[in-house]
């Protein structure tokens, strides 16, 4: 018997997220309309759904949200008491390629120089100019997302160095595992990309001692941090010191160890270092997806749900 | 005795050249002051000449622009009748595209919104942000240059089109000649890539009515302009009337009506205008200098020069 999952999105394009479920999780039937299959429905996926059709549910477990917003689930008065996941989708792969490839070239291309530049109307070419193909971008944390990110780096003219905990079979891009396969990437990267995710043997890894392991006589007067991975994975107070003795050159920081940014952080105007709120991968449909079964998967391990809504706060 | 070849260039740094020549081509003797031995000269590297240097050279085979573009070469009426070659290098290309891939992603990913945001502290997602998949750039000049960057900026996600003079056969990317094409593709562009050569008909081609002819209900807040192309295609009174009135989003410019960009130019302060000294692709000598003696050699074995600048057309 397959198992079921109950999809009732109102507003949103029911057909496109039917195809993604089917492609992403076959093992999954859909339901759009309860029939004489209630007991079997196990999960719901929703947006604005039609009062009374989850307590219709006896054997559901979680109640995901199709968006960040919850709101519209709390319009029916007779939720059944479950757990309700709402959806952070803040790994859609493309949109984060975007945001490295962005801050990549912006390094490459010396936008910091340029813009300081323009705002003293001074006209003067950078003579010393590299082209990507002498850059060498090292990506921590070479999964799907940063493989994505490396193979387009690439393309564009990046040498491109991939580290992940677990080796990875890729001929396109050459990768490292294991701590002494970190020191070897560290040692040949211009630019580091970390997208690692954030656990106990992550946490604070981009430190003063990895700082000092990276290239120090490359093209771009110094190496490059782009950290868009999580907050928790660096230490600001070691950025902050390895920025002003020259060990950094520049940052481009999406996440922070305290969001939002504390008021009072250096990091806001340090002249070499680019602060995003944690936009790099911003929300879309289709990214919430892959990021539901993952919750479906966790939990069906034991493993604590994400994003669970306090339902007394209702958010 | 040594063959000779006719060094030329205004504005690049001759020495720079002189030695890259020296190293790749021993063979030759480099004229940089025609004195007694203007009979000897077979070849001449040009960038903004002087007129009636080129004139004086009675056996003069094949004139080499030092860069991609030749309106420069064009300036002097007193041209002899012979092959103009303008390089298209590898180093060329990539740069350029890199220049259009950082511009095109700082446009998509709100680059002035965050920085601004940073400067004030502010912590502010955006929450429209647009994927690269929803925007459109349109690429007018899709020549070899044109079509790296378009293979690029579909890889990363954009949607592309691009328009030439002439008719292109390309599988990749969907593009459009003859002025109808031209209309076609300006009502479907939210940015807008200019990479024109500069001819009579190109000449201010980037004006008022141009950019009404843009997509103005597009994703990015109103049409963008990057020109990468000459500074004579733009009418920069036009473009600032435009960013004014909000017919133009933002603009970014690597060149201008007049290099270097007027002091008083409004263009310096504009908020929403990204200014570069034309250094989108500097002409690295590096790179081109191998590829114009390997023109050279190809025409001495008899075979034909590629990108040949059809002179009646002047590009």
């Amino acid at each position: 018997m397959a198992r079921k999952i109950l999809l009732a999105v109102t507003g949103l394009d029911e057909a496109l997220w039917q195809k993604e479920i089917e492609r992403l999780a076959p093992e999954f039937k859909i339901v759009t309309e309860i029939t004489n299959d209630a007991d079997d429905i196990e999960y719901a996926i929703v947006w604005k759904q039609r009062p009374n059709i989850l307590n219709a549910l006896p054997n559901l477990k979680i109640i995901f949200s199709a968006g960040a917003g919850v709101d519209h689930i709390f319009k029916d008065d007779t939720l059944p008491k479950v757990p309700i996941v709402r959806v952070v989708a803040d790994d859609l792969t493309s949109r984060m390629s975007e945001y490295i490839i962005w801050q990549a070239l912006d390094h490459l291309r010396q936008g910091v120089r340029y813009r300081k530049q323009q705002a003293e109307s001074l006209w003067q070419e950078d003579k010393a100019q590299p082209a990507a193909s002498a850059v060498t971008v090292g990506i921590m944390g070479i999964g799907a997302l940063g493989m994505d990110a490396a193979i387009k780096l690439q393309m564009i003219g990046f040498n491109v160095l991939g580290w992940s905990r677990t080796p990875k079979n890729n001929t396109h891009i050459d990768t490292f595992s294991d701590p002494d396969g970190l020191s070897e990437m560290l040692a040949k990267t211009d630019i580091l990309v970390c997208l690692l995710p954030l656990t106990n043997e992550t946490h604070g890894i981009i430190n003063t001692q990895l700082i000092a392991r990276l290239k120090s006589d490359g093209p771009l007067g110094g190496p490059v941090l782009i950290n868009a991975g999580r907050g928790g994975l660096q230490i600001e107070a070691d950025i902050l010191e390895a920025l002003d003795n020259g060990s950094l050159a520049a940052a481009s920081l999406d996440v922070f160890e305290q969001e939002p940014l504390q008021q009072d952080s250096p990091l806001w105007a340090h002249p070499r270092v680019m602060v995003t709120p944690h936009a790099a991968a911003a929300s879309n449909p289709l990214a919430i997806i892959p990021h539901i079964f993952k919750q479906i998967s966790a939990y069906e391990r034991g493993e604590a749900l994400e994003n669970l809504v306090d339902i007394s706060a209702r958010y």
